[in-house]
């Protein structure tokens, strides 16, 4: 029998992920306590337009399983939405989505298909509670717990700015433009900043360890700004922070990118979005491993607002402010 | 203290669903076994451009129930993914989503907003398995069942003609063009046919009375054509069926529709989308309750595909066709 269309492409998926629950009009999932969350990318607002399948499968996947880590949840299902332009590579995309997200402990099991003029794609993820820990939430900071990050911030802002200084994305690689190409170590400044900004690496063992380790403590990942999340964690627990700016991790040969590409380092830092990496509190007397290299940068206290703390010893306040995408809207 | 933007909604929406789930990077569940499914609708290719939010919001929650309704389920939780251009009623949308969420027993636990140069919106609906219910699947079909349908067809696919015919939707009723606006009848009828394009009505109940009650059978609603999905249910079973055309359930004053549109209603009936009413298989003995008006047209057989008997007694097969969006492009 001939299939056509939808169903030749579910028949190719099926035939992909052997013992997969895609084919009734609702996937049935064994009995358990989800953690659940859901994200889009637009070509032409997350992702470049005209990026390959592959890269925008990846990177959709990555920005919902970092909400995932940041409740310390085990990616266990997912479903997707692909709304697709004619010509668009379906089976590209779901390739690298599947083979991602079995990386992650996630399997697809439902999704709907549509015709669109711009590409857009969402996904929604379920996570598990691993057994003896705890979902970690916004709300748990306390004044005197530290705050703490994960990784570097302010990276993938960069990167964007490498991309509209006119880096072209190419299936493997990227081409720089001249200002960015030499010397060789801010080109390789600039691809990393580019790597982050298109494949953000979700902070799941990280998560993990808090939700297993950490008797108390926030945690919310950084998607739209350090200022803004850390706004959004505190107002959520009722407390504000003192943040101590000489602490902020700053990627590697971060300067003289920014230089290059004319954008305001603190500003980056502070207001950048898309880092994706955890922001997190913890008692004081709690330190998590080395090996997922965190950075305290200041403490919880009661006063709300956020105060960063300057090399001169001067308190200013951190304005509420990242990348939101209604504020010309709503 | 202000927020903004998407912090801004998001505090508005919370105040308007006390209870609420969304605040975190993900929604926590209640320990349960859910059936998920995942829909999308778009202006210009599911609803007419600028179609009032409110009315692209219960269309949204409609269709996505419609599939829980073909497994029997009883919906629980929604997430939503807004994806919408400068200008779009945010609140407007939210406020009928959850308004015709909580009418089915669904809460609104999360999702995502971003901006778009065209509306694109996505719900993932997540539903429960009433205690002693059984899931319904397209494979339960066997060779003897009876085949079902909860309501009329074709009606969705004409009420696709009458806008084509420049009917005009406003927030409150519709505008028909001359031909169309008489005589009453036939107004009425045209009326009816945008009513269930615009706003088609999930069979929860009847889904609900199959789980707990049908000892066996499939089921599956039909989004893309009678013909298109009893395929679909047919090769889920292994199975063929046999239809008596003379059967078909024809909603009232279709024939005149039809013939003032310009559309063969045969055409419709069998290759018609957007119904969204159920189509099952029981064993012979079992019949649903008269309350739910359901109409036997045929039967399952060995044999596979789908044949249509029609009022001479010809036999002859019935295609494989419906509306596919990914006809053109996979």
């Amino acid at each position: 029998m001939t299939l056509r269309g939808e169903d030749r492409l579910i028949d190719w998926l099926r035939q992909h992920t052997p013992g997969t629950r895609i084919g009734d009009d609702a996937a049935v999932l064994p009995r358990d306590s989800f953690a659940v969350t859901t994200d889009t990318q637009i070509a032409g607002v997350h992702v470049p337009p005209n990026l390959d399948p592959g890269r925008v499968a990846r990177r959709l996947l990555a920005v919902n399983a970092s909400d995932l880590a940041a409740m310390g949840a085990e990616p266990a299902f997912a479903f997707l939405v692909i709304a697709a332009p004619d010509g668009f590579d379906h089976r590209r995309f779901l390739h690298h989505f599947v083979r991602a997200a079995q990386a992650i402990g996630a399997e697809l099991a439902g999704g709907d298909l549509a015709h669109s003029r711009h590409l857009v794609v969402s996904a929604t993820l379920l996570g598990r509670q691993r057994a003896g820990s705890r979902w970690l939430r916004r709300d748990g900071a306390r004044p005197g717990h530290r705050v703490w990050l994960g990784g570097t911030v302010g990276e993938a802002h960069l990167g964007l700015g490498v991309l509209a200084q006119g880096a072209e994305v190419k299936r493997r690689g990227l081409r720089l433009p001249p200002p960015l190409a030499a010397p060789r170590t801010l080109a390789a400044a600039a691809r990393r900043a580019v790597r982050r900004q298109l494949l953000p690496l979700p902070q799941l063992a990280l998560g993990r360890w808090l939700a297993c380790h950490s008797p108390a403590g926030a945690a919310i990942d950084l998607s739209d700004s350090l200022a803004h999340d850390l706004h959004r964690l505190c107002r959520a627990s009722d407390t504000g922070a003192e943040i101590d700016a000489r602490r902020l991790p700053v990627p590697r040969d971060a300067k003289r990118l920014a230089a290059t590409l004319g954008i305001d380092l603190e500003e980056a830092l502070w207001h950048g979005g898309e880092d994706y990496v955890l922001c997190f509190t913890l008692p004081a007397e709690c330190v998590p491993p080395d090996e997922f290299q965190c950075i305290p940068i200041g403490r919880i206290r009661n006063q709300p607002g956020i105060e960063r703390i300057d090399s001169s010893g001067t308190h200013s306040p951190v304005p509420d402010r990242g990348f939101d995408h209604l504020i010309a809207t709503v």
